[in-house]
């Protein structure tokens, strides 16, 4: 979203190359969205563009997953209210403050909301995911 | 708070040793507390020690002043409801949330408590410090 950047690397040093903009994203074009953790949602939620589409994505019944910090995007897509979710624990309090009843659990999963906690969840986090798209 | 570490260096790289650990930090020592930016704040926010200093130096009258993302400290502290306040703009939807009030200005001053958004409101942030140790 505007960096100008082609390549990014993730935290572990993953290579990740740009294929679409959040400009040029259409809904229509996707079943899903996940949102990474780290400190990228931090940098994500700024864009108004990520979290209007972040919600779109959620409100036509769309998955939405994501994981460790990345429940800030959530927070900031507006759409916790009421929702069952889980995250990394140091932004726990905002997710509750955000509306959201927060469940201490490896993964989970509230209409087509899938939340985990940190990398350690990411096998039962992948396989709900999955399922979801099945 | 239990890293091990005796030295630390900023964002920028300036040092910065350890006095003193949270759990031997006594209130009555000191006049306020300062809580940095960048992502420390992610990291203090985890430490009950941390919240529970902060929330009773507030509570205290003294000075609790915090710039760019430091507000998340805040937030874990609970003691934002019905405050006015400013921060880093990616973290103002959390502030908001946990009850505060946002204002987007260089530093904004509501009782004991001082705020300000990121490293270019730090010469009225200081002020503010020093006139109200002062």
């Amino acid at each position: 979203v505007g960096t100008g950047k082609k390549n990014y690397k993730s935290k572990e040093g993953y290579p990740a190359e740009e294929e679409l903009s959040i400009e040029k994203a259409k809904i229509e074009d996707f079943v899903g969205v996940v949102i990474p953790g780290g400190y990228a949602p931090d940098i994500l939620r700024r864009y108004a563009q990520v979290n209007n589409f972040v919600r779109e994505m959620f409100e036509k019944g769309k998955i939405v997953a994501c994981i460790c910090h990345g429940g800030w995007v959530l927070v900031s897509a507006g759409i916790l209210k009421g929702k069952k979710v889980t995250g990394f624990s140091a932004i726990k309090d905002d997710l509750i403050n955000a509306g959201a009843e927060f469940l201490d659990k490896e993964v989970v999963v509230d209409g087509n909301l899938i939340t985990s906690r940190n990398p350690y969840d990411l096998p039962v986090f992948c396989t709900e995911i999955i399922k979801k798209i099945r």
